[in-house]
């Protein structure tokens, strides 16, 4: 989603970036800087990464449907209690009150599938981003059958929210826990975006980017396959290369 | 500052990422993920563009100096109350419990300077960032003289967590609010870049990437010159072009 803007006299696109409230049964839990778009996904997708769902729930808009709000119905997992989600447009540790609090939900991890290496190198190339193709501002991440076919590709100015909106709507397909997927993202590899990959039981996940040293610690220690750098031929694997082959 | 990981059987470096814990008077106000150094600076930096301090404040690692801790001095402008701050790595829409309070509390922002758009364009090249070199994973944020003296410059796997250690570091040298100096970051320009840039007065800010239609609209709201696609010799301007000059 994109809006023309004026500069030097000529028009230009830009993405759109707009804050969204995520409600549940009516009360505020948390806001985002996202671009409008598949908001019920973003929603679920950020819930299911919190540990709060495990499965499909109803959402939707408010009454006022200009609000740039979306409420989800319950009831979730646990009671957030005190604590309130703040995400933001890049990256998602949210809702932690202390440094202990900074820890992983997730399911024991698949042990295949088995991904050429020369598959997962192309995959950001089968990332379909006609916005950031206009407006040069925008993430996208993907999920990919093990054979690199795209089932969910989403795009947003923040790069947890596309995570969240693909996983959101993989809950919504039944899809979840992954088992036999590819999650690639346009980007770096930051340790929200492992922990979110890690809830959702993705085995493999690749990116454009750089990982971080935390990103690569969390992916070793869940057994994930993590690779970074993936352009064209080449990719580098971190951890977890025994889901890679040669060719 | 750089961890060295081994994949393929060889070494590379990666960015450090680690959470810290912001305190202030032993009360844990929030959590961000960020790359290790200069915490005071982000502290302070942070709690200014939250509108929580208005100058310098004694700050320092706790009795536990390997705990990730930064304690900052009070007393607060006003009460942070019940809300709760969750910084994360790349931006910073933090402790804003509903749409409403994502709103902007910053200074007039100075007429001048003029700068000319050469100079403009070519200050990225001028944000020395050795560890984005090694490991393709950090951000930049340097503040600069209206000649184009490099003045601060700090790198984090955060975007927001640069912009902090730079304000944080103005603020303890006593240059805020920010009237004859530009901000420049080496990636792109969300929402909360611009509001942070705002709340320390700086009149101009570039950024290497391309700017969000929310940045846009807040620049041009606030009268800040907005400029992004900065790259050797070319620029686009969005807003405030009248501290530009041709040359």
């Amino acid at each position: 989603m994109t809006a023309v803007v004026r500069r030097d006299g000529e028009r230009d696109e830009v993405a759109v970036e707009e804050p969204l409230e995520i409600r549940v049964d009516g009360h505020a839990l948390t806001i985002t800087m996202r671009t409008p778009g598949h908001d019920e996904e973003l929603a679920l997708g950020f819930l299911h990464g919190e540990g709060l769902i495990d499965g499909p729930h109803a959402a939707g808009p408010t009454e006022d449907l200009a609000a740039n709000v979306v409420d989800v119905q319950g009831p979730l997992l646990h009671d957030p209690g005190t604590r309130r989600f703040y995400t933001t447009s890049s990256c998602g540790v949210c809702g932690k009150g202390s440094l202990e609090q900074v820890a992983v939900q997730a399911p024991p991890l698949a042990r295949g599938p088995v991904v050429a290496r020369d598959l997962l190198a192309a995959l950001p190339e089968r990332l379909r981003q006609p916005a950031f193709v206009r407006t040069g501002g925008m993430h996208a991440t993907g999920l990919f059958s093990c054979e690199g076919e795209a089932l969910i590709v989403r795009e947003d100015v923040g790069r947890h929210n596309a995570m969240d909106k693909v996983i959101g709507r993989a809950l919504l397909d039944g899809l979840l826990p992954l088992r036999r997927h590819v999650l690639c993202v346009s980007g770096r590899l930051s340790f929200e975006l492992v922990q979110k990959a890690a809830v959702a039981g993705a085995p493999i996940l690749v990116g454009v980017g750089a990982p971080t040293s935390l990103a690569v610690a969390l992916a070793a220690d869940r057994g994930m396959t993590l690779a970074g750098f993936a352009r064209g031929t080449s990719v580098n694997v971190y951890s977890g290369d025994e889901r890679m082959s040669a060719a």
